[in-house]
């Protein structure tokens, strides 16, 4: 399937403010996307919003999450009603002359859709492992094999992209002409979400090697590079 | 004003799902959001849910976030529109021997209230001064002030906390007892967001003075634990 490379700008989607900070761009949101895989939807019952915060993947077009059958997000949007699944990565605090200028870097995308439930136990199995997979490339063949009573009590949701928008903000502040010339420091401060020593399982059976897939996970690994990795390894 | 020490257990904000993992409690819920400075808001305009990632604040029982006068997010939630405010913060990654018991690790607050607009300057004006002293304490002093025009190009939100609740996952897997027996690796790979080198603005006035709040923020600090260090010296 030839998509078009960037997502239509309708009112919905559209990126008010800051133009220059905002895309519809297809490759920019699916690298944002895939350098993460904690998400947070939006979604709506009896007027009320909630935002859950989710695991989510990428596969083509689409986005998938899940949970618990007897979760109420999922039942709700099960139903197949519109969401927004919001993926936003922190960058850095953005230090100005005046407090108008303070900001923050980030990359962000909005994307929309109709939560669809997917049904077929194959599918649903399959979904499941992609997210695993997408995670720890290599680590499905190596566990213990999902049974039926746990696939029936996962509840696998799924969207097309019908509309999405980027968000980015990089670099350093941005002061007013003036104030450039004032004694107060500015700059930048770098956050990364940063990768620990692994803690085994204190009841790891004795001799059990460590997978291959821990290794890009290495201490002081920075989470979104080896995930954006995972991604483009998976295809 | 004396708050109860728990938000009530409404359909709303009754936490579901694994209930071992969800709270209620004020002390808890104040604690997660003083750990971070960005949130997911979402809201709803026709029907149509949006969750956009914005930086806020606490103040008591309420929280705070602002934006461009402009913004149609802001626009619209100043009409007193109902909103959620979600706080994650993502902790770990949790591997299990069976891919159903694969989790995250992470501490999560879903706060509702109605929005409302500040329209009062002088509360607007401490509002906005509020939040650069919450992340970078004594930073007000020595800034450009604000101005007018400044002033009116900001809108702030806020909204008295009407329930809440938190979820947190901490610990190691929790395997079906007959997988704990199986060679398959499990443990958890801990992730933080971590401080990287403060960057000087290229245009810094020759001479200028590092501030004292940037002490705080040194390379490879743990964001979480300095922001909750400022809230907590801020009262």
């Amino acid at each position: 399937m030839n998509l078009p490379s960037s997502y239509p700008a309708s009112p919905r989607s559209r990126v008010r403010r800051l133009p220059k900070r905002g895309s519809q761009e297809r490759a920019l949101i699916y690298e944002i996307l895939d350098a993460h895989f904690l998400c947070h939807i939006g979604y709506v019952i009896d007027g009320q919003p909630y935002v859950t915060p989710t695991g989510y993947w990428r596969h083509g077009d689409s986005l998938y999450w899940h949970g618990s059958a007897a979760s109420r997000m999922l039942r709700s949007q099960a139903a197949g009603i519109p969401v927004c699944l919001t993926v936003t990565l922190l960058d850095g605090l953005v230090m100005a002359r005046s407090g108008f200028h303070h900001s923050v870097n980030y990359r962000s995308v909005m994307a929309y859709g109709q939560a669809r439930k997917i049904e077929q136990p194959d599918e649903k199995q399959a979904a499941v492992e992609a997210y695993i997979e997408r995670l720890y490339p290599g680590r499905n063949a190596g566990l213990r094999p999902i049974n039926r009573q746990e696939l029936k009590a996962t509840t696998v949701l799924g969207m097309a992209i019908e509309e999405a928008s980027a968000k980015v903000r990089t670099g350093p502040p941005v002061d007013d002409d003036p104030d450039y010339d004032l004694p107060i420091w500015a700059g930048v401060i770098p956050v990364r979400q940063i990768v620990g020593a692994a803690v085994p399982d204190r009841r790891l059976k004795n001799g059990t090697a460590r997978p291959a897939h821990l290794a890009s996970y290495g201490e002081g690994a920075v989470l979104d590079e080896v995930l954006s990795r995972n991604a483009k390894a998976g295809g």
